[in-house]
């Protein structure tokens, strides 16, 4: 990988949000070449720089329905070194595709000699696990987790850390190019390699999502939502800073990765509205304005980098529906932060009687919020799994 | 990359075609895990094996009037450790496209720290060379290097023999996934770490070429000139082997690499008949069939992989005319083949007739051929082009 360091950076309280970075080389070679050097805005990070630190990383693949080919391409396309943990959420009859699910992967991992996780949200052992902990929010009234992608994540994030990972990613299942999936977690790992916090986060921008249209595929830079939710993003940091500043491009980016420290301390909000939340929340517990409850990580500091990746992102169409919700849980998630100033507020409101998200005169409904999972104990909750599949392997050791 | 070993191989005369092999993995590691053993049916080739391959491997991108976003990916997209060698036939009036391609390249490798070689197939230089080497086949009737992929893919072997490179690979300006220009790279590399002989080829067959149809995605498998070009040179092997077959799959693979030794040696056709021709050219060469002109060839062996790779192949779209023509050529230079048994002429006029391209009791013109660039002298070729840029670089050397 070789790519542009951040030229700007927008500091916000202990947090540092890099401007988007420009790859150049997908593959810059075995070893680091010692050039360009001081003054280069370009750097290398060499393959064995990404090895090292995808040796230690976790990627989660949330799925729900998706067809096997695409996932069995997404598991292509993760770089051997990787822990790969599947979170599945499809339905397990008339048909039992996660059984199918369970098989591929099984298959694969056979062929590739690695051993990965997968494990089905609905699995009472983890409701249970959750339960005993107290942490009741992501349970639905059965008393199973919740459906959600978000949901999902939190139980990837735990599995991630149980199995002693440093680094945790995500990847939709959904992506047409194992190659695209392949070039996410190396640009993860570049940005990591980068950072000098225990608490850092890579998210990235596409450089652009083809769509079809007339028959033709254009390539789109920039959707819309994502402008929005940028925009809105952008604003909170303005507020504060007096300067306008277009620093996020990453509100609503599904591909990202954490340093697994940091996941465990951040909130997480459910739906659409998990990625720019994890902003918003960055922004509370770190950017100074209220004190935070971690001042070891206030010391340290906080750094986001955003990167835009090379291939077009060609994914597996959505509805025009979903679309929209993101932007609506976008703003709801700013509107509802304690840091949202008056006038932003307004704003918002006034976008979302616009759009007819609600009401003229209401207010949006406060957003469904899951608190940081370090205040799991972790014994406890692997006690709680350890009859799983996926607990025994990590049992064993040596993903 | 993991990827099968070859299932089958069909053997013709000294070449040993091996059956089209699946990737399972994109990124394998750094180094050989040693695991599966023997008795698997999957390899590893570890990044530290493709990496030294492919540090002695020259890139071919033949352009013309591609755009320099597409080519700026697709340069993304090779390795670093690879000699790029791009050779543009682009129009230099009214605006100098071939200045703005040399301007993107120089910008790239000043970005990257690399040196690639660029020349345009016009320079008056290379048809110097060609003539004064009798190689005149090549010049139009201007004394130019005539139009046509397979010229600047001709001149692009010349030079990646004169950079003392070990193997050549080709791969089209028109992709719009950098990460499939890097996996094709890689599989090249892959299939050269499987093969024992000096005399290698590695074809890549798409897992899927995503077609528009009715605003959404179709992944076509097969396209309808694959399989047909594909049925005929079958047909060639079967016709001697008296076994049908169906090993071949790559008949009309753009993407594809030799060892620079079996490039020397290969007669080219030209235009969209320089694929399929290849597979009908060794198996003139060294099919046992007719005597050779390189008996140590024959006693090593030649060998040709293909391997399918997992990213769609979405690129440009070209014109119906193009398919057509293709189909055509493909035929043409298999009937004009002295291994074409009267069967198999029968059958290819029969197509021809039955689709129009030539009219009823007429035989198709002899294709254009160029000979093997091995007759060609180096050192005075080199001393011919020597004020070119790249002769230039290639002199410094380092590349």
């Amino acid at each position: 990988m070789r790519m542009e360091r951040p030229r700007e950076v927008e500091r916000f309280g202990a947090i540092r949000f890099g401007g988007l970075q420009k790859v150049f080389e997908l593959d810059s070679g075995l070893k680091n070449d010692g050039l360009p050097g001081k003054g280069s805005t370009v750097i290398q990070i060499s393959y064995e720089e990404l090895y090292e630190i995808e040796k230690d990383m976790a990627i989660v693949v949330p799925i729900r329905k998706e067809r096997l080919k695409l996932i069995e391409g997404v598991l292509c396309g993760i770089p051997h070194q990787c822990l790969t943990i599947i979170v599945s959420n499809s339905p397990i009859s008339p048909v039992d595709r996660f059984a199918m699910e369970k098989h591929a992967l099984e298959d694969f991992c056979h062929f590739v000699n690695k051993t990965a996780l997968i494990c089905h949200q609905k699995d009472p052992l983890f409701s249970t696990a959750f339960r005993n902990a107290g942490y009741t929010g992501i349970l639905n009234k059965k008393g199973e987790v919740r459906d959600g992608k978000a949901e999902g994540m939190i139980i990837g994030i735990m599995l991630a850390r149980l199995a002693g990972k440093k680094y945790v990613g995500f990847v939709d299942a959904d992506n047409y190019f194992p190659g695209s999936v392949a070039e996410y977690v190396h640009e993860y790992a570049a940005g990591f390699a980068l950072s000098r916090s225990d608490y850092a986060m890579v998210r990235i921008a596409w450089q652009s999502k083809p769509k079809i249209i007339k028959s033709r595929l254009y390539f789109r830079k920039w959707g819309r939502t994502s402008q929005h939710t940028n925009r809105f993003l952008n604003k909170l940091i303005t507020d504060y800073s007096g300067y306008d500043t277009e620093i996020i491009k990453t509100g609503n980016a599904g591909e990202h990765a954490m340093t697994t420290e940091l996941a465990m301390i951040l909130d997480y909000s459910t739906g659409y509205s998990v990625e720019p939340y994890e902003i918003v929340n960055l922004m509370e517990k770190f950017g100074g304005v209220t004190e935070s409850l971690f001042p070891e990580v206030m010391k340290t500091g906080v750094e986001v980098y955003q990167i835009e990746s090379r291939n077009p992102h060609l994914h597996e169409a959505g509805d025009t529906e979903h679309v929209e919700q993101m932007s609506y849980v976008a703003m709801q998630v700013i509107y509802h932060s304690p840091l949202c100033t008056q006038e932003l507020k307004k704003e918002i409101l006034k976008e979302m009687y616009e759009r007819k998200f609600i009401k003229k005169g209401k207010a949006p409904p406060k957003p469904q919020l899951f608190p940081a999972l370090c205040f799991i104990s972790l014994k406890s909750f692997f006690k709680d799994i350890e009859a799983a599949d996926c607990a025994q392997l990590i049992k064993e050791g040596n993903l």
